[in-house]
């Protein structure tokens, strides 16, 4: 199916970010098994749960405006699971791992931040309002995710990794 | 050289960034070739601009430090340049295919920013406090980036695009 529309490039972003929600939503509980901080991993669990949430708005998108997704897989979400992997196979459980295991979560969230804000601008400009506000909630809630990983990092999990020798 | 402290991490973060700037360096000049607006190429060329001065930031704080970079290929900007060629590839040069960059543009700014806030906190929590404010004047610049791009996108790009049938 080429792009050749606005309405065309709108599908094929709604289905890059449909793919990269299933992605994380199989690398999340690997993420929270792999953490050791028992905020970090309530974090992780939480937006596991709110992923879940997140691919029934995509869903409710595609139904009421009757849209078919193309099956592609998001080459770079692809990339930033294999960075998490990375991270668990180089770096033992503990503090640091921690440090490294926010660093990627915040990466993805971000490539979600990026991926959601160009969908909901798209989906304005195309007259899909309701879609637009749709997307809009998990907007917020990867914006919402991203600072309190930022709060976690800066109030507990840096100070406990630099006290590792 | 395995990752034990916090110290091996802000060296492997500081490694994972130093060759997603390289690969965006490559990248660049090809997005700017494809696009079509003038004011898109013209932010693609100034923020190539912008990368070189980046890149030598990374290098300041490298030496400065005495730190030795490793030699990996970050594997999320891997997967973000892909993204980008496949864009390249499946939509002719105009308005929807310029709209299709600043969406892969944004999401190459938001890992930045994503890489960058996780680097500067890093610095700071080390003490490594002339690094942590060399590398938050390239943090601004990403976000000044992206934010240049959504109004771009707001402004002219997504209009000019939902008149292409």
């Amino acid at each position: 199916m080429p792009i050749k529309t606005l309405q065309d490039l709108f599908i094929h972003e709604l289905s890059d970010i449909n793919s990269a929600e299933k992605q994380l939503s199989k690398a999340l509980p690997r993420m929270a098994r792999a953490a050791e901080d028992p905020a970090l991993i309530a974090a992780f669990e939480q937006h596991f749960e709110e992923t879940q949430g997140q691919l029934e708005r995509i869903d409710q998108v595609v139904e009421a405006g009757n849209f078919k997704l193309k099956r592609i897989k998001c080459a770079a979400m692809e990339g930033l699971v294999e960075e998490a992997k990375e991270i668990i196979d180089e770096i033992p459980k503990g503090p640091v791992r921690d440090v490294a295991l926010v660093g990627a979560a915040q990466r993805v969230e971000h490539y979600e931040i990026a991926g959601y804000g160009t969908l909901v601008a798209l989906a304005k400009t195309l007259g899909h309002d309701v879609a637009a506000s749709t997307l809009h909630a998990t907007l917020e809630e990867e914006k919402a995710t991203d600072i309190k990983l930022t709060e976690l990092a800066k109030t507990t999990i840096n100070r406990k990794a630099l006290l590792v020798k």
